[in-house]
């Protein structure tokens, strides 16, 4: 019987060192395939490339690891994972470390999540996986210890079909983290979100910027909470929208009026 | 009293006609501002554009209707909207009509729905339309129908916060419509995804392609089963991941082991 197959990917390219931080814990759990985009994709979220060709190119491949990166987005290579480098279906996805927050409602901008909800839609296991540190040069040592144990659980309980998880973690050493918390995505939104520029003729420019505005008020059962009480949240996830209480309100409503 | 502010924007672009159709049955609603991306941007779910700045044109402003373009992604342009073009919040928010279906899982990759949810986000009501019809020439007439019906409701009825509607239209004369259901989203999958060619030099590069699998086998309360019966699909959506149910499962599991 072969041994488990792991697939990897990210949003923050191939030189990550959250990419590698992940590859590094994963290898103690089974064959590792990783396929990434070729440069970083923040807030590509769910985007797929559909106007474009794409490529793949395999950067190393050996009996229990492989790595290839894609011309696209995060969804993209997984995709092609699944679909052209792979031969045989992942156990699981891991998709991460990410260098920078996903909790809250950033999980919607998110192409690391947006790797974890495409597994999800396929009904393969996944877990991605973020540290509250967007540096390049982030320090992963508690994150690693997070993703072991995360993983452990996963491979030992498994997940209902179509569920994957958002673990976020705080940038606390290990002597100060609180342990792993079960958790439902905090309600928010980014505000106050454009810097306006003037470019050298005159003519104006935006940037993206921007705070988070909580909308739950520090109730205790979401992921941001968890993570200001120097815990690492889990969020279960599902790629299904439905608001299933306005259902039962809208079935009120007379169209033809 | 200021007559009511409607923000459109959608994401094939700004000639589309379904936009066009969207913007017609509009103003008989209220002022309309349209602020969509410069280009089509099919495919790009709920992506941001955070390493480029972005530029807004001003295409036409008067009294009672504007139409900008952004340089972005659809939330980008949706984001402008709020932030830099409009000096009011507005009403509602309509986003559309696609050229293509959004119903099921497509969601998650829709820029027009990524538009829809963004509002939501924001706690304005927001719907996104969307045509059973691709091509470039489809027939918006049935749908300027839905439109009319649809915001007469939720103009009259409201949204709880939070929450966007998915609308998608049969492709069908309106003679042969069976009205308006509101119903989930269908779980299920695209598969089968790639197309492998060669290049005149002989390197491989695939195009996304695909069907979609179905993993409801014909449940009745699910949106595509109302557009197999020529109905129109309306689907309330929450910018909320969260499975509740897997909470409840996974408070047991022990991550110290």
């Amino acid at each position: 019987m072969k041994e488990r197959l792991i697939l990897i990917s990210n949003d923050d390219g191939p030189h990550a060192s959250g990419l590698h931080s992940l590859i590094e814990v994963a290898k103690d759990f089974g064959r590792v395939a990783v396929v990434v985009s070729d440069t970083g994709q923040s807030g590509k979220s769910h985007s797929i490339t559909m106007n474009q060709p794409l490529r793949i190119r395999e950067v190393e491949t050996s009996e229990n690891y492989s790595f290839h990166t894609v011309n696209g987005t995060p969804v993209d290579s997984i995709k092609l994972g699944f679909d052209q480098v792979l031969t045989e279906t992942p156990d699981i996805v891991l998709s991460g470390i990410n260098h920078g927050s996903n909790a809250a409602v950033s999980i919607i901008y998110s192409g690391t999540m947006g790797v974890a909800l495409e597994a999800a839609l396929h009904r393969i296991p996944a877990i991605g996986f973020s540290l509250l540190n967007h540096k390049p040069d982030a320090d992963f040592t508690l994150s690693k210890i997070v993703v072991r144990k995360v993983l452990q659980s996963v491979l030992k309980h498994g997940l209902k079909p179509n569920i994957a998880l958002n673990v976020n973690i705080p940038d606390v050493a290990p002597e100060n983290f609180k342990g792993i918390q079960v958790c439902r995505q905090t309600l928010g939104v980014w505000s106050g979100e454009f810097e306006k520029r003037q470019d050298p003729i005159g003519r104006d420019y935006f940037w993206m910027t921007g705070y988070f505005e909580n909308h739950e008020n520090g109730n205790k059962d979401t992921d941001e909470y968890a993570l200001s009480q120097n815990m690492a949240s889990i969020v279960p996830v599902i790629p299904d929208f439905t608001d299933h209480t306005s259902i039962e309100i809208m079935k009120n409503w007379n169209f033809e009026q």
